[in-house]
């Protein structure tokens, strides 16, 4: 049961198309694949998604932090010593994307060894979750066509929609023709990546006050600390903080300034064990979770399902789960299906999922 | 790994001396072995001890609720669809301690299915704890003598010591012998049990300012809402909120009230899943926990000492482990030992325990 190794693994995937939000675009997975092996053979496997924009770390950051800091700190403990590995981790400040990948991969080399399921481990509330799509920036038409794609295809009936862009209105008549087109029961709500002030958040909200909107994220930068905090106190929906709550403490603040009502839990930056702790916060504070996306890959997806199945809480919402839709290829050698709406957690020791190394060689940017 | 019953148990053991502090006073444990039985032939095992004057519970009322309620819901679910079970227990209001020992049985169960330690399952930080001992309401020369021969006969350094009486003199008289007899380095704490009002309270803190005490514990009634905001802001010591705090809910409560800056986490109360949402509460609020003693048990106090020794912040302070030194006898088959002031977690796949049968035969009472 003991950690022999820690690998870090750059890797490029291209997107079928650029992903375009108000925080940035992003056109091929530049990720990290972190393997954790044990002197049983056993390998345990995350993926690490940096995100420079969001938290600062990018693809080198991530493999220098890990070979170079966390490898040397987790080599020696057994697979369950997870408490004192995250301790060790933590005495870094920053690189939430570099921990996560190593937390999760030795929560997977832990199911391996025990042969049983990471999402049971952590709690087995469900073997599924509903899946919530996230529609990109693009002309209106074009984005309800994203969305009954979705719908026809995968039988998606919860939709994320990207907004923040300026003038409002245009987001606001996107989201409009959204609801006209897929009906009334279909959920929506809207993700603004921190690009509105709050004097146009509130009245892009007003303008969208008859569409059932059911909670809305990031609509403006974390810094705008007294405009999010009037903003949540007149919006008639959650406002959901992701990217400006990315630890408990930045939780506490948010949710104590009164700045937002919701959570976004991202296993791609604070992996299980820190998300298991989110989880407890957020369940004691009354306040509801949405399972967030990272851009994953398939293997990122994964870990958001295993941890989002796991508990009631982060079961409850439809967890945003399509993005790997939207790569030309996959590290996995079986890939993902969402049927009927949902997600099948892969069940199977650890995180239920192999790595296909013919597809690792292909895209491994070290060798 | 399917349950297939569970059991509750009635059973009595004297103590050597009844247990006297502000709430209440106890003469023999009156408790019950709560067994889950799953069909690979394991037993996970938990004790539950009724504190009618804390939860309002009673032996009665936990074997009633445990064979009656609770043994139908999970009978059927593998051990790893614990949040299942948890969902299903807080369908029933109120039963802490009966809840708890159901959750407590089944993660022993899982730890025996998987042949692994509990408190690594639940984190693995570190392998024994502190002990720290409960002073119970005495003349000052024999609560004394009492911390003396701990710190002589098992190495304790850490005391709590009851208070709470009427006139408060006589508690801080007998604070102020301990501190004299055990000199500086022994850490000194004390627990009001309710006893107090915040006025009363406040000038015993003030009497005991040069003392060193490290906290306090309910001093004053919970309902005593602005009185406990007043003492607590102007304490200066940590005042831990324990019975006043026994649901993530309460916790919330008085934490924002401002009624308490630390919690008290008592697996008795909360088993191991809902004690993980405690710390990752308290752990994101910013705010201390000890681990509690609920009268336990050598039973009861090794799974309070599996969950305090698998994370950082519920290892940090001493764990209050040592109640079971006050009892005739025990249900164990080999007794826990406090040696150099600390408890070594038991090793072996589950709690690391098991229950004497002859001991169990001698001292149940439902045959």
């Amino acid at each position: 049961m003991k950690i022999t190794a820690v690998e870090a693994i750059p890797y490029s995937v291209a997107y079928r198309k650029p992903l375009r939000f108000a925080s940035g675009e992003v056109h091929a997975a530049e990720h990290v694949l972190v393997r954790v092996h044990t002197d049983d053979g056993v390998v345990g496997t995350a993926d690490a998604p940096p995100r420079p924009f969001t938290y600062g770390e990018t693809q080198a950051s991530v493999v220098a932090a890990v070979t170079g800091i966390f490898a040397p700190q987790v080599t020696g403990l057994s697979v369950l010593e997870r408490e004192t590995a995250r301790a060790r981790l933590h005495r870094t400040v920053g690189n939430p994307v570099a921990k996560a990948a190593v937390d999760i991969a030795l929560w997977d080399a832990l199911g391996r060894t025990l042969g049983v399921s990471v999402s049971e481990l952590l709690g087995g509330f469900t073997d599924r979750l509903r899946v919530s799509h996230m529609v990109g920036f693009a002309p209106a038409a074009r984005m309800v066509e994203d969305a009954e794609r979705m719908r026809d295809l995968h039988g998606v009936t919860a939709f994320k929609v990207k907004v923040g862009r300026r003038p409002w209105r245009q987001d606001t008549d996107a989201v409009r023709a959204l609801r006209t087109a897929l009906g009334d029961d279909v959920e929506l709500y809207v993700d603004g990546n921190r690009g509105w002030t709050p004097a146009e958040a509130a009245q892009a909200l007003r303008a969208m006050d008859d569409l059932g909107l059911t909670m809305a994220e990031e609509l403006c930068p974390a810094d705008d600390v007294l405009g999010r905090r009037w903003l949540t106190q007149q919006a008639t929906i959650p406002q959901f903080a992701d990217e400006s709550a990315t630890t408990p403490a930045e939780i506490t603040r948010e949710l104590l300034a009164g700045a937002a009502n919701g959570i976004s839990i991202k296993t791609a930056r604070t992996g299980f064990t820190t998300s298991q702790r989110v989880l407890g916060l957020c369940e004691g504070l009354g306040v509801e979770v949405v399972m967030g996306n990272q851009i994953d890959t398939q293997l990122g997806t994964v870990a958001t399902a295993a941890f989002g199945a796991a508990h009631e809480l982060s079961a409850r919402r439809p967890a945003e789960l399509s993005n790997f839709l939207d790569m030309s290829d996959d590290l996995l050698a079986e890939p993902l299906v969402i049927e009927g709406g949902a997600l099948r957690v892969p069940q199977g020791p650890g995180l239920g999922v192999e790595v296909d190394e013919q597809q690792l060689a292909r895209y491994r940017q070290d060798t």
